[in-house]
């Protein structure tokens, strides 16, 4: 019998693997592995978030399509998103880095200016990490702790049948502008808005912390590898399904425009491409209006309804009052779709 | 002019151009960059010690002298050597792996299993972390947390002239073991001992936290790549220099052994080898009969006295009343020495 690989196995069943290995029991663990963050009490104190991301060249990123400046800004942006997912405050990160030797130091100093750009933007303090020399293979790993007021932290398994599902600003933006790097030339400049938008994601912090004081958002996420895979992630945890309406679906017009000329769905960018960095929730219908002020508040985030939660299992796409069940077709890690 | 490299700028100048682009102003942050952890203080809480490595093949291990089992297990006692530095006990960490999709799942099993060990040895708890696919070269990052107790921290800069300088036990052997794997054949059973020590260190936290809450140890540092240059770190931190004697250095049998088999000088191993994870400590001589009070207790370490704390900075060999200035020549990432 041929040896079973991780190709096979796939990267949500090596998740599993390690969740099973480390069942928590530590009493100040409120929340293990299974959300955006990990949620820590310690005696007297309140919840602490902390999360960790690694970004690899080759897979995550490539010369051609992230600078060493952008690479520093979104190694803390996806991790400042997981903050926001859980309604936190970003607070101080510990920042991991292999370089080749032969990178030049004005190549470094772009990171740092990158990283330092987002921590700014974000409120973080770096106190830490570690740097070390690489053969091959670029790679960053970011640990980000964060604070929220006790009781305010939203998981992702807080959704119930009848909220409404919502998503902080338009989706597939990233996705089409790694295509429009990829594809290079001049439509770089054309599409400024959706390279931008891969390149520097603008984690949305400040409406997820605001949803969660107030105590609107049922349960939340973020959109890293899709809404297809991640808004699925959401549902599973709760214990309920979702109907995502088409024509609700926030695009840009760029992104309308890109899709138009290569003959593409722009759908498809919205539902799983992935590395959007906007956040989707859930709340109960009576905070509609609430939501568009905290928005005006916040000025991170235009929020646009796209569904409902249901109560039968699976997440689904009703097009003109036809329902079809949307499939999972976000990135995963070591194969597609597991 | 050619463009400056890192492998010019050298492991600690990339750390002096980080901690320079981030002055460390939030007042929950008591010791940013610059020791074995940052110490973290939120409001109404004991402090918290946090602390991340990455170890990357190629560059830290080779599939020929460290087993997936025992990556897992060094990947997290590396870390917990650093919570122990500072006197803390081991919380709870994050793991981030990057693994090629060829990967066995049973390796993959075999790294989680020796993580597991030492997170139970330790008292850790795993919380989350990130899986991700590589192209090339296997990388893990660990972050731990720690709790102490307030004004239990021990930091790299408390060491004053006249104190003690002491080892929590024999030195060199992990480095003689990793020579051991790389000639292979049959002397890696006749040197069982040098080859555990390199790849299964066992971080001495008992000790450690026990000097630390009792107050006794006025500086502390793990030793991770060679006492000439972390000892030197904890002497420049404390504005001190030290004076290690050439006599008192612990050796295990069988590293003299290998020495003497191979024509080496067992004290080159012991200086400037790296990955021993004994803590070398600095305490007043009016503790030296404690100390090897809570020796006994912890048993996790043998201390040694190996020399003293002097006012005039630098490190120093001394042997037959003969004191040399002792180099830095551990491990230095992106260039040797710098």
């Amino acid at each position: 019998m041929p040896e079973e690989l991780l190709s096979q196995l796939g990267e949500s069943g090596a998740i599993r693997m390690i969740a099973q290995a480390f069942p928590c029991l530590a009493g100040f663990v409120k929340k293990g592995i299974g959300d955006d963050c990990a949620v820590l009490e310690f005696k007297g104190c309140d919840p602490l978030l902390i999360t960790t991301d690694m970004l690899v060249e080759g897979v995550h990123f490539k010369e051609q399509t992230l600078s060493y400046e952008d690479l520093g800004w979104k190694a803390l942006a996806v991790s400042v998103s997981d903050i926001a997912a859980m309604g936190g405050r970003p607070a101080t990160a510990l920042l991991s880095i292999g370089l080749r030797p032969s990178t030049p130091v004005s190549a470094f100093e772009s990171f740092i200016h990158g990283f330092r750009a987002m921590a700014i933007e974000s409120g973080v303090a770096l106190v830490g990490g570690d740097t070390v020399s690489v053969g091959k293979d670029l790679v960053v790993s970011v640990t980000l702790l964060g604070t929220c007021r006790r009781g305010d932290v939203v998981l992702r398994s807080g959704a119930r049948a009848g909220d409404d599902i919502w998503v902080t600003g338009a989706l597939g933006d990233s996705a089409a502008g790694l295509e429009v790097l990829l594809l290079g030339g001049g439509d770089i400049n054309s599409y400024s808005r959706l390279v931008a938008r891969h390149q520097r994601p603008f984690p949305r912090f400040g409406i997820g912390n605001r949803l969660a004081e107030r105590r609107i958002a049922s349960a939340m996420i973020d959109i890293s590898d899709g809404i297809s895979k991640d808004l699925l992630l959401l549902c599973e945890a709760s214990g309920v399904g979702g109907v995502v309406e088409e024509k609700a679906v926030p695009f840009s017009e760029q992104l309308l425009v890109f899709a138009r000329r290569h003959s593409r769905n722009p759908l498809d960018f919205a539902l799983h491409g992935g590395e959007d960095y906007e956040l989707a929730f859930t709340a109960s219908p009576q905070y509609r209006e609430e939501i568009k002020q905290i928005a005006l508040e916040a000025s991170d985030g235009t929020p646009a309804r796209i569904g409902s939660i249901i109560e039968e299992p699976g997440l689904w796409l009703e097009r003109g009052g036809v329902k079809a069940r949307m499939s999972a077709q976000g990135y995963f890690h070591f194969n597609k779709a597991r």
